[in-house]
Formats: structure tokens, C-alpha cells, sequence
């Protein structure tokens, strides 16, 4: 590889005798800078340094994602892998994959910012949840004017606040210190935090208006943040952020793959999760003016690998059979216990609880927020992100299953996926010929999840793609076809490309995107077959399908039908539900009852493991084909 | 000053110039070496070497306690303080006080051994104590042979074991990650430690017979530790060892003038004390050979003061009126929180609560051993120690008062008052002359506190002293009075001193000395009549005495009433009952019953506040004077 005129090869054997000599590396248009043993890959700098990187791949090579630009500095040769997934003249230009090089000099790197962070502004913001929800959250706030202490009354300063409160009200040894000096200052008028039976802060003054928890929807790609006023029962701030843990792998599978190839794994993606909710409270603080020292209390939702790792727990089990987890139940703690920094030392943590197998307490969140637990009739819920969690609700009968729905639903894994932000094609439509919407009315540069749905649906339905999924030939198209589509269809490879933008930047949708998201619509479809085999049901018994998950939200209906991924029912009972993992995680940090809820519904579930499920291998395949509908 | 001629005047601009010069510091014959600021006081340096120093007056240069020699090195100048208590002789040898010194390069220096750390056997060790005690500790653990999991029982890992306990048995961040490796590795045959509802530990295999606790009492001078076999009921291990925070002056009124002189200060005494209790942790472990891993839980006891440093709370509350506490109940935590880092961070401890003012939870520990909560008829039970706490029991009611007995009774304060070690005159009879026993049979260096007593009781009752406490000048003794001990009294000072010894180094009582302990007995005295006076009893009335403390129970108690300590009570019905605080925190320990009987108690006790009770300063009077009996 040459750098600034320099070809410098390297061995396993000459990073271990130079690695005590630490090197610059410097992050453009970040700023950041680190200091580094010689010879560490430009990846594990980015990580180190801060700098938000994907690698969906978990830094194989394959993925491509963790391209950027070498603007000054020497590293190690190109290899065979940038080879694949850069053109000769990207390589001249200085362009890497961050993952394939080592460092062998001080090095300065532009990062490119198509996949950096994004942030919504959250369809919740400033909504009251639910007008019939009992506002009693996990903590209480109560102001006290106490009585100063005398000589014919020496009551102890803790004393004379446990008095106040409950009986049994304990007190820990942190609190204990700040108690005599609060109690002075404030001249005995005081509020007491109290959580579960524990007096965890003391505030001078009256501050009972003051009171505020986050719910945490931690996504496998990427990590939503509610702050919620639980003294007025709403909604006032969310923000989201990429899961950190992304420059690991873009799925579950590739993050406990790495675990299992490195010892210090699990610790690592335990510290990127962390800091995703570091960055996450910071935002949320930011954009409110809410002070950290008035979050009490957070609640937690994840799928199970997510809850694992969030805890810093081994999620090996859940990834063969027999399929264990480490736990299932809610966990509790303090914030600190989970190398959060951004928040006082006595806020708290309630991870809600697992159902099994990959499904976590996102569904949880999910079943409680759309109250399925509790609908007359048969409903089903899908929450669909990079894994796909069903839900069956019928008369008293409540069943899950998990779907390895992949990351193609949310633009990952396809040859231009990206999220869905400026320059991504978003909705398509095709007649005589194609109409793209493009997100910020900007020049296209690839497609998010919606457009390759809506792309896709579309051509099943006009006959560009067979049943099997297989992009016609511009020959084996009937004649009258309209020309302008036609012209389209280019040959890549081995199959044939359909290209929907032929801008600066053409953009187009392989072969392989279409098996790609065939394989992800097939297991969710699979899943929902079997869930309603379980019970004896046809999709004709349900009265409802609710789409969930701030993604799945986004996706049009009849693109899903389109596709096949739902079965056929009428449009009008498949209804978007928006984040309803993270609203569940909302509703149980507002009030104790649905938190109650929450912690019941895993006796009530009936968890179905579709990898040992006897009739899985063939409604997998039954739900692959793409049903050609006239 | 002159060391290796060098004379070296300093200044307190002087040390600010050159505080950033590091100098190194060695201490014979501990080896202890340190590289400290040039400027650093002596004392200072040996605290941070770990060297232990005595230093009753708090560094002020009038205790005289921190004697060293200064082998060689450059230090500053000598002060007015060390005129006063070295002779020209020791200042020309190189004795110095180190509190009165600053360092101003590298020095070697000598510290005595005569005030160093004293370790007892403890008679308590491998005795059962209390035949009738239910064994039932705070702890509980079970040995389970749990079911490997199957693809028909995914149950996690963690609720594996949970449904193995009683309900509502929660586990903590922490132990969650160790949990499915232990299960693995065990085969799945493990032993839960469950402690107040919460799985703190997972043992592989059967340990349950490997269960310890250890009982803490923290007293001003010195702290006792007990390890305890709970799955047996002994007391497998004892010893002691110096409270760190005497560096920092010889009672907890000094220590609190060092906390509101020094902002650090607080900080400062709580890092002594850890560090106290895990060198005791670490003496423990090494005689009894039980790994740290099987301590499951501490329980502390102390005065009030000695808990609030513990647990780094402000203690100035106590201080002054009204006399309040920043807390009186009892505290609950992991060790850890306490900073003492001998012990695993499951362990926890339960700090037993305070009654009121100075009487702490070491009186509970005494209230709780000696049953006087439950006895038929009237007793007193006294624990003589910096503090001496007074608790009167009489049909249904408890009174306590704490009486500042000052540090004379432990031979602190006294001019050649020592611990009772080698060289310690610890009996004195008089008749015709002086018999004393010497500790150790070695030749008498100074004297403990029972010699001291012995001493003075014999003086008043052979009319050496005057029950002013006046030392009476040879020619006011009567004709006839034994010559061997009038030649004994000499002047000194202003008074007359007495010699007991007169070998190669001369220890004798002077004027002072008894005036100290005139004090100390006086306010002893005067808190037992306040209490007799509350309940309308006279003496007589008194069952028994009970002498409490490692240290009073070494008091003869003839002595005691020769002196006028105790009141005029049949000999017979005084009964030394060892450390009974101690022996407290050890049944708190193995038994729940007896824990909850000792969280209780401080509702049923009466505390009287000496000092602002009206009747104190007569009682105080009264008890000040020796009456000299015939």
C-alpha cells in the first residue's frame, strides 16, 4: 500500500515488538485524537477515540461500511478485502476500510459522515402517554418542614427525617454524609427522594415539582431515550443514537461471535452501551435544561443479548441450544453499577424483564404498551427491527416468538442501504416508470428500508421479480412492457441489477439485496404461520395486525403485504403503533400498576423457540417465495 | 536545630517553595521507607508510611507521646513544645517529637516500640458464647444440586437458583455476571449465600460448612476484631490492633477538632479506620487460614462518634449543644462502601445503632452481652474505656449516660502511663514499702492504667494522698510512718511526685497524674449517682456491678473503690465481665434473634445528658474528691 510514497508491510510478529511505541492518530471532521500502540488497527483507534463508526460486519471486511480517507500517515497494506469493496480508484484516493489497516505511523483520517448517528425528535415529545394512566411512578417526592433539633429534642438529622417517612424507610451510606450539612443549609425544610423503601437523595428546599426518570429502549442498532416528568406525567424530551456496540457487528449473532473470540468482548461492548446511554442522558439533558441530579430512575428495555450486555453478562447461552440465558427476570440497581457517568450516583435502574430465547424486554414493552395482553379478540404484534418479535394475543392465550428478520429492513446489509436520512430514496412507486421520493428533496444517494419494501413490492407486482425472487431479464419481460423500466434492468455479476437513480450517484437494487430481504420478510412470515398454527388460527381470525417499533412505523402496509411478509389481511387492520417498546418502557417508569404488569406478563407468556419448532423449516421456505398477485 | 550540623531554619513560605522537592523518609525498625514533600511534618510522613505512631494530643506537642530519633537527615529546627518535654540529653541525641517537625531532606529515623501496636489472644477465642444462643445468623447458605438445563427447560441460569430460594430473593448486578460460569463449571452443584433476601455469593459445589462473620468493635484507642464460624457458633479468631486514628489525637473530642481544622480531616479519619479494620481483617485471616471470600458479614459497633468516622460522616453534631447526631439507627451496607478492601465486595455490614449523645453502639454491644435488659433487680453495668459509658437497668427501665472518663484509665495522659505491655507496672500493694509486678518480668519503663490505679488507691489509703488528691510532702506524714516510703515522695515542680521504681529509668506518679485521674473518676463517679439519683436509688440498692471493656475488667476492682470510682458496694457484687461490647456485636452476629433485641433496645433506653443535667456539676464536685477511708 502506498502512503505518501511509502510501502510499509507488517507482520503479526512486528506489532508485538513495536506496539510499546505509541502512535497519533487524529479524526477528521471530529477533531478527535488518540494515542495508540503502534501496529492497532484504524477501527479500534475510531473506537477508542470516540469516533462513531459502523462496521456492520463486525470488522471482517465484508461489509464495506467502515470506508474512509487516509489524508496524511502510514499504515499497513491494502488487502484483499478492500480490494472487493473499493474501486481501484478510491484505493489511489486514500480510501480504507478502517478495519483492514494497522497503524504504523502517526496517521490523519477523514471519516465519512453518511452513516454517523442520527437523532429524531420523537413523536412523543410533550404527549401525555396515556390520559387514563395513574401517574404513581417508582419514586416519591415529599417536601418537609421539620423542626429544629433542641436540647430537649435531640433527635439524630436522619431520624428526624425517617420519622417523616414510612416506616422501614432505610437510608444508605452515601446519603448519610451529605445529611447534616443539607439539613443545616436548608434550614430544616427539606425534600426527600425515596425509592422502593430507600431514601436515596435529599434536595434543600421544595423541589417535589422536580422529578424525572428516562426510558431506554436499547436497540441492537440503535438506542432511543425518553425523559419523562414524572411529576406531570409526560413526555419531554427523546432523542436516539447508534448502538456503540455497532462497530462489533450489526446483529446480535456478530456481537456474541465476537464475544466468544475475545476475552475482553463482553467487556467492551458492555462500556459502548454505556456510553451510548451516556451520550443518549446528555441529549436529553441538553435539549430540556433538566438538571442531572433530578433523574432518579431509569427503565431499561432491550432483547435478551441486549439486556445481557447492558449488564455485562454472558449472552453465549442464548445463542445454542439449549438455549439459556444468563437471567430472565428484572434486574435492579444503580445507575454507577453500569459504568454510567452521567447521572448521580444513587439514580437507579429497573431492566424490565425477558420473556426467553432472543425475546427481551423490548417486547415486553411492546405487549404492554399496546395493552394486546388485555384486547378482546386475536391480534397480532410485530415489532420489527434487526431481530423481528411476534406477538399472538387470543382470548386469554398470549404467545411469542423471536425471527431473525436481519438487518435489511433497516437498510443494513444491502449493497447502498442506509438509513433513512438526507439523500435516502424513501418511497418508490412505478407505473411506465419509476418515482422516487428522496429524503431532504436532496440528489439520491442509496435507499433506507422503506424505499427497497416499497422497491421491491413494486416490482413483484408489475413481474420484474419472480416468485423466487429472481430479477427478470429485460428479455423474459412480455412484450408492451413499458421501455422506460426496461432500460432499468442492467446485468451485475451473475444476475441482473434494477437501477432507480441514475444521478451522480446511481442507485440501484442487486440480486442480493432482493435475497437479503427475502431471507429477513421469510423468517417473520414463518413466525407469524407458526404462531397461528400454535392456536389453530387462520390469518382471516385476526382482527389486527399492529406494527411496531420506531422503524417498522415506517414502513407502508401494503408495501409488507406487497412483499408477503404479512399475511393477507385487509390493509385497514395493519396498523403502525411508533415505538411501543420504548412507550411500554415509558408507561411502567410512570406508574407502579403497569410496571406490575410488566413484571407479570413473562408467567403469562407462552414463548415458541422457532429453531426447534418441527414445522419451522417449512413454513420458512414456504414464506421465502414472493407470491406474484394479480 | 542540629543534625549532622546542619542547622535549618524553615519557614511556612519556605515549604510552599519547595513542597514540589520530593524527599525519601525510612523508618527503623519497621523498614517502612516513603518519598514525601520537602516540608512535610514528621508525624505526617509516618502516618503515610503506615508507620504507627501514638499521638494522644493530636499532633499539638504537648502529649509528647511521638518520640523518635533521628538517625540521620536534615529536619527543621526544634520547637519550644519539644524543650519543654525532652531533656538537653535526648534533644543532643537526636530525639525528636515528630509532630513538631518538618522535613527538609531525605532522613532516617527510629521510632520506639514502647506505645506500637499491641495484639491480644483474646479470651474469647474458641469458646462458645452463649450455650442456650440459637445459632442462626444473618446469612443463610444452601447447597443445591440443580438440573442441567434442556431444550424443555431453558429456565436462565440465575432463575434456575432463584426458584430454589424463598420468594423475592433478588440478586445483584454484580453476581449476575459470575453466574453462568459457576453453574458450568460447578456441574451445576452450587451453594447459594443468601443474605437478607439477597443471593450475595455463588459457591461452586457444597461450602455450606465454610460460613464466617467477623464482629468489629471500633474503640477510640484501640479496635478489636472477632472471626466467627457461624455455621458452628464460635469464635474461631481474635485479635487487635491500634486504632489508626490516633495519629490524630488520643479521644474523639480531639479528633473532632481535627475535623473542623482540617477540611481533608473527615476523609482523613475514615481512611484510617478502614484501613484499621483490614489490617485486624488481615491478622484474622492469616491466623485462622479462612479465605477472605467466606466473610460474608461485619457487624461494627463503637461509640457514637467512632460510627460517624466509620462511616465518613460529620461527628460535630455530637459535639456541642444541642448535641445531635447526624444519624442514631442502624446502617446497612456493602463493606466496600466503607473503603475497606481486605474483604470481597459481597460482604456486607451491619453497623449496630447508637442510643444518644456519645453512647454509642459499643453500649448496646454491652447491653445486648451482659443481659442486664432482662436481669431481675437493679444493676449497673459500666464500660471504662476513653469514654466511660454508664447503663443502669431497674425493673423495666434502662438508663445510660456517657461520662467523659478521659484517657487516664488506659495510662494515656499520664507522664509515664504506657499500654499494659513489657515493662509496664501493672500491680502496686504498699505496706512498709512498695511491691509492684512489672509485665513481662523485665525491668518497669512506665506504667498502665491498673498499675496506676493500684498506685493512687494505696496512696489514699495509707494517707499519702489527701482527698484533694494533694500528694502530702514528706514532713506532713505523720511520726512513725514507714521510711522506706516517705523517702519516695520528692519535689517536682510545684507538687511532689512519688517513685515506684527506681532501676535504671525511675517511673514514679506525679501531682498531675493524679489529678488526671481524679477527673476521669470523678466524672465516672458522678455519671453513676446521676442515674441512681433519676431512678430515686441509693447504692445499696445495687444487685451488682458489672466492669465491661478489655480494660476494666483488668482494673482490681478493691482499686476501683479505693479510689472512689465505685461506690461503696460489697466487693463480692463487682464482677468484670470482659468486652462485653464486643462479645455483643459477636451475638448480633450469629443470631437474628439476638440482632433484633439489639435494634430494638435504643426505643427502650433513657439517655441522660450529663451535661446539661442540673445536678452534674455537684455530682462532679463530689465525685472529684479522693475520701480517704479508715
Amino acid at each position: 500500500m502506498y502512503i505518501n510514497n511509502r510501502v510499509i508491510p507488517v507482520t503479526d510478529r512486528q506489532v508485538m515488538l513495536m506496539s510499546n511505541n505509541p502512535v497519533n492518530v487524529a479524526f477528521l471532521p471530529a477533531g478527535k485524537k488518540i494515542n495508540i500502540p503502534w501496529g492497532t488497527t484504524l477501527i479500534k483507534a475510531a473506537n477508542e477515540a470516540g469516533v462513531e463508526v459502523d462496521a456492520v460486519c463486525g470488522g471482517k471486511g465484508t461489509c464495506g461500511k467502515c470506508r474512509a480517507k487516509v489524508i496524511e500517515g502510514a499504515i499497513s497494506e491494502a488487502t484483499r478485502s478492500e480490494a472487493d469493496r473499493l474501486s481501484l480508484e478510491e484505493l489511489k484516493n486514500g480510501y480504507v476500510l478502517l478495519c483492514q489497516r494497522r497503524i504504523l505511523g502517526d496517521v490523519v483520517l477523514e471519516t465519512l459522515p453518511s452513516l454517523a448517528r442520527q437523532e429524531s425528535n420523537g413523536s412523543t415529545k410533550g404527549k401525555i402517554i396515556d390520559a387514563a394512566l395513574e401517574v404513581a411512578p417508582l419514586i416519591s417526592k415529599t417536601y418537609h418542614e421539620l423542626s429544629r433539633p433542641t436540647i430537649k429534642d435531640q433527635v439524630a438529622d436522619l431520624e428526624r427525617i425517617l420519622n417523616r417517612l414510612p416506616r422501614e424507610t432505610r437510608a444508605g451510606v452515601r446519603l448519610l454524609s451529605q445529611v447534616p450539612d443539607v439539613l443545616r443549609e436548608a434550614g430544616y425544610c427539606v425534600t426527600s427522594v425515596v425509592q422502593e423503601g430507600e431514601l436515596i437523595a435529599l434536595e434543600k428546599g421544595n423541589t417535589v415539582s422536580e422529578m424525572y426518570g428516562i426510558a431506554v429502549d436499547v436497540g441492537t442498532t440503535s438506542v432511543a431515550g425518553y425523559l419523562v416528568d414524572l411529576a406531570r406525567g409526560k413526555v419531554t424530551a427523546s432523542v436516539s443514537a447508534a448502538n456503540r456496540q455497532r462497530a462489533h457487528g450489526a446483529d446480535v449473532v456478530s456481537r456474541i461471535t465476537y464475544i466468544m473470540e475475545d476475552d475482553k468482548g463482553l467487556a467492551e461492548l458492555q462500556k459502548l452501551i454505556a456510553q451510548t446511554i451516556d451520550e443518549i442522558v446528555g441529549k436529553l439533558l441538553q435539549q430540556s435544561g433538566v438538571p442531572a441530579e433530578h433523574i432518579y430512575v431509569l427503565t431499561l428495555i432491550g432483547n435478551t443479548v441486549m439486556s445481557h450486555l447492558l449488564l455485562g453478562v454472558t449472552p453465549v447461552g442464548v445463542a445454542s441450544a439449549p438455549f439459556v440465558p444468563a437471567f430472565s427476570g428484572s434486574v435492579r440497581g444503580a445507575v454507577a453499577d453500569l459504568g454510567i457517568k452521567s447521572l448521580p450516583a444513587y439514580t437507579r435502574f429497573v431492566l424490565l424483564p425477558n420473556v426467553a430465547g432472543y425475546v427481551g424486554s423490548d417486547t415486553i414493552g411492546v405487549i404492554l404498551a399496546t395493552k394486546i395482553y388485555n384486547l378482546p379478540g386475536t391480534w397480532l404484534a410485530i415489532d420489527i427491527g434487526t431481530n423481528g418479535e411476534v406477538v399472538l394475543a387470543s382470548g386469554n392465550r398470549l404467545l411469542t416468538c423471536s425471527t431473525a428478520a436481519g438487518p435489511a429492513f433497516e437498510g443494513a446489509c444491502i449493497s447502498q442501504g442506509m438509513r433513512a436520512e438526507p439523500g435516502a430514496i424513501s418511497q418508490v412507486r412505478m407505473e411506465n416508470d419509476v418515482e422516487i421520493t428522496v429524503i431532504g428533496d436532496a440528489e439520491p444517494v442509496g435507499i433506507c428500508g422503506s424505499g427497497l419494501i416499497d422497491a421491491v413490492s413494486e416490482m413483484i407486482r408489475l413481474g420484474i421479480v419472480k416468485s423466487s425472487g429472481r430479477i427478470k431479464s429485460p428479455e423474459d419481460l412480455p412484450p408492451g412492457f413499458p421501455a422506460a423500466l426496461i432500460r432499468r434492468i442492467k446485468q451485475n455479476g451473475n444476475g441482473n441489477k434494477f437501477i432507480l437513480a441514475e444521478g451522480e450517484r446511481e442507485v440501484s437494487i442487486t440480486q442480493s439485496d432482493i435475497n437479503e430481504l427475502q431471507l429477513g420478510k421469510g423468517a417473520v412470515r414463518a413466525g407469524i404461520e407458526i404462531l397461528l398454527t400454535e392456536l389453530d388460527l387462520k390469518p382471516s381470525d385476526l382482527d389486527g395486525i399492529l406494527l411496531a417499533g420506531a422503524f417498522g412505523s415506517n414502513l407502508r402496509p401494503a408495501s409488507l403485504k406487497g412483499i408477503g411478509m404479512l399475511p393477507d389481511v385487509p390493509l385497514s387492520s395493519i396498523k403502525p403503533v411508533g415505538n411501543a417498546a420504548g412507550t411500554g418502557a415509558i408507561l411502567a417508569l410512570l406508574s407502579k400498576r403497569q410496571m406490575e404488569v410488566a413484571l407479570s406478563l413473562p408467567r403469562r407468556i407462552e414463548h415458541v423457540e422457532l429453531s426447534l419448532h418441527h414445522g419451522f423449516q417449512r413454513a420458512f421456505a414456504r414464506g421465502l417465495s414472493f407470491e406474484v398477485k394479480k
